[in-house]
């Protein structure tokens, strides 16, 4: 199933994408997308409904983030074994976590670069929705935690994150850094989620092609290993890391401009499109 | 004005601490203590109760965190000349920031050590409330923007946080390690944040015995340089740093057993007495 929210920012209500592409008004059958819908038996009630039943969303639709706000945004850095090369760090060799201190945003809602923006990066990654609450997962067990996955763009602000001291967050956390969607797709749509093909353009120029196969610690490591340090929660969510090809890691370096437009994509997860904006815009 | 939230985990009504120290029931009046209730009128409308018409809540009472879940827990490192000095880093030119991914306890709620705790140590902190949304703002009206204060302990795992890779995030997550409390004070009591006494005792010992002067960035210039980098929401929680005395800093280090008692306080803001419990307990 592809779970989205639509609407205006703020007040999206719910909706499903059926086979046909269709967005489809779920809101006569659930209230909100968020981590209690995600468990189990919430969700077999909701693929008894038949689509076909549920009015069209017509018209230009916005995506707003697919899941309520999370409580909570784990981030996985350096876990693509081409991207710690071309940042010129070492592979881990246990993950390393930091969190990004925003709220999601839609899929395609415009990105907007801080007022002192020098350095603005993109990283496309492949996002966990943690389904179920869990501390000390096993790694047997992790997968039935993951309650979706979604295409997220980890959008950074190099300068923050490198060049004022201390820890990576600084850079990870400016309002709309955190485009997600535009659906959450349920894992018994996503056969493997450790081989997908997941990319990213700037105007139109694939500076990512990559494919989850490089990942350096698969799904169920993760959020094993997460729930070793924090109590994961049914809407948390899990960035993944990003493959090889950031602005960061370009010879010279590339960074976004107002005017940009990224593209991005996963397998099977859907295409976000997002317009970069000044912050005076 | 001190504002707290009182009952079984999960099941806290509001309350306010009377200056006979009584602590009475203010469900009857507002539904919750949150970002939204710190907004300066809906204050006032609870200040101009008279807390004698109040019923008291009797008995032994439970201080859970007196405010509800915030959105963020952002917090700041090295902020104290002497803490820096014990651990042997140099006073950041700007302030360290990371996050801690955890869900906010009560005053006197139990610390329990995670199953493969080694390094478990206390940070008395005091932790900022925020009380009014906002991005970018000015240093001088950052104290606008403060709903309250309150004792906070940022419990750490040395071991999380130092020896398996990367960001401090990963040391300062685990459930149980934010305490805040007992309740929150309202800025027109305190009359400068930065001149309190801070402390912090195990097992009668004091070990930290510091004071908010030896901040190297005063609450005004935090408020104002996170909102450069995040958006604060009222319910935000910002902790301040520690003074020196923690467990790492000691010759040789100490660290958190089962059976410790940790006692803390800040003058005009409470105090707090967690026991240590093992993972097991």
């Amino acid at each position: 199933m592809k779970l989205a929210r639509v609407g205006a920012a703020g007040a999206e209500r719910p909706a499903i994408v059926g086979l046909d592409g269709r967005v489809r008004d779920l809101s006569a059958h659930v209230a909100e997308i968020d981590g209690r819908l995600l468990a189990a038996e919430r969700l077999a009630r909701i693929s008894a409904i038949d689509p076909a039943t549920l009015p069209v969303v017509e018209g230009p639709v916005r995506f707003g983030p697919p899941i309520a706000r999370p409580g909570k945004i784990i981030c996985i850095g350096l876990n693509y074994t081409d991207h710690a090369a071309e940042v010129g760090l070492d592979v881990p060799t246990e993950p390393t976590i930091f969190m990004k201190g925003c709220v999601p945003t839609g899929a395609n809602d415009p990105v907007r670069l801080p007022r002192d923006a020098e350095k603005g990066d993109w990283e496309v990654e492949l996002g966990i929705i943690i389904g179920r609450d869990g501390l000390y997962i096993d790694e047997d067990d992790a997968l039935a935690h993951v309650g979706g996955y979604c295409v997220l763009n980890d959008v950074s602000e190099r300068s923050y994150q490198m060049e004022h001291g201390g820890q990576w967050t600084k850079g990870k956390s400016f309002p709309g850094f955190a485009p997600i969607g535009p659906w959450l797709v349920t894992p018994d749509e996503i056969a493997d989620p450790g081989n997908l093909s997941i990319w990213l353009e700037v105007n139109g120029h694939r500076y990512q092609n990559g494919t989850t196969r490089n990942l350096v610690f698969s799904v169920a490591q993760m959020v094993s290993y997460v729930s070793r340090f924090y109590a994961l929660e049914a809407g948390d969510l899990i960035a993944t890391g990003t493959p090889a090809g950031v602005g960061l890691g370009q010879k010279p370096p590339v960074f976004l401009k107002a005017g940009d437009v990224m593209k991005l994509g996963i397998d099977g997860l859907g295409v976000q499109e997002q317009k970069v904006i000044a912050w005076g815009d």
